[in-house]
């Protein structure tokens, strides 16, 4: 069982920030900054693609509410939501969960961005990619 | 005028992977990994505190297929997704985009994650948040 399903049994304590039928809002205990919020869904489900349809668009709907309130509290502008899935993408909880996380001054999240040339076989990506969205 | 409103709107050519009323997916032409798609509302906004939340439940509800439909595809089993909102945050165009980063071998996101023990108001700052989303 991991610590965020612990969190919605009520087993361990949180700063709950906004909880409705589908989703889960709190601060993050170890923060890359003031007003570093995690967003989950009741769903227990390791990673986004295993999701479903109906907890996905439940976070999406309320993730603009949030930034915006979390901005307001912390009088933050600009930040980042991220959301890690496998290991070697530095998730560190087996739970889908959505940090929102201001950046106050030099703090926030820090990105690595070693863009590349868009593959000479785009166009044959794209269409494998989209027969999978539709199978 | 962005250029994903002139994507929208034609006049640029993408790879699309997938469309629907409120939402387009086409791949990023600066890739970070085989794969990085780029997911826009179709509702022309800066950031996601700004976007509907119609739009945000359309996105949110159709990441978890796309992130399967990008590992079918690719191979890749961990991926990262990335919403970037303000300059300082590291958004570079000003239209609402989430990247899906799937994570080969050593290509993918690099993230920096200074993180810090939770201040001690921070029952204050949870119920500071809260207000705000009800507000």
């Amino acid at each position: 069982m991991t610590i965020f399903q612990k969190i919605l049994d009520g087993e361990i304590p949180c700063h709950r920030v906004y909880e409705d039928d589908h989703v889960l809002a709190f601060l993050d205990v170890s923060p890359l900054s003031r007003g570093h919020v995690l967003v989950i869904p009741k769903e227990a489900r390791a990673t986004l693609g295993e999701l479903s349809d109906r907890s996905a668009e439940a976070i999406g709907r309320v993730l603009p509410r949030l930034c915006r309130a979390i901005c307001a509290a912390t009088g933050a502008t600009d930040y980042n939501v991220l959301q890690n899935n496998g290991s070697a993408a530095h998730q560190a909880v087996m739970h889908v969960h959505f940090h929102i996380i201001p950046r106050q001054g030099e703090r926030g999240l820090g990105l690595d961005w070693p863009a590349q040339k868009l593959e000479e076989d785009a166009a044959k990506l794209a269409a494998s990619i989209t027969a999978a969205t539709t199978g």
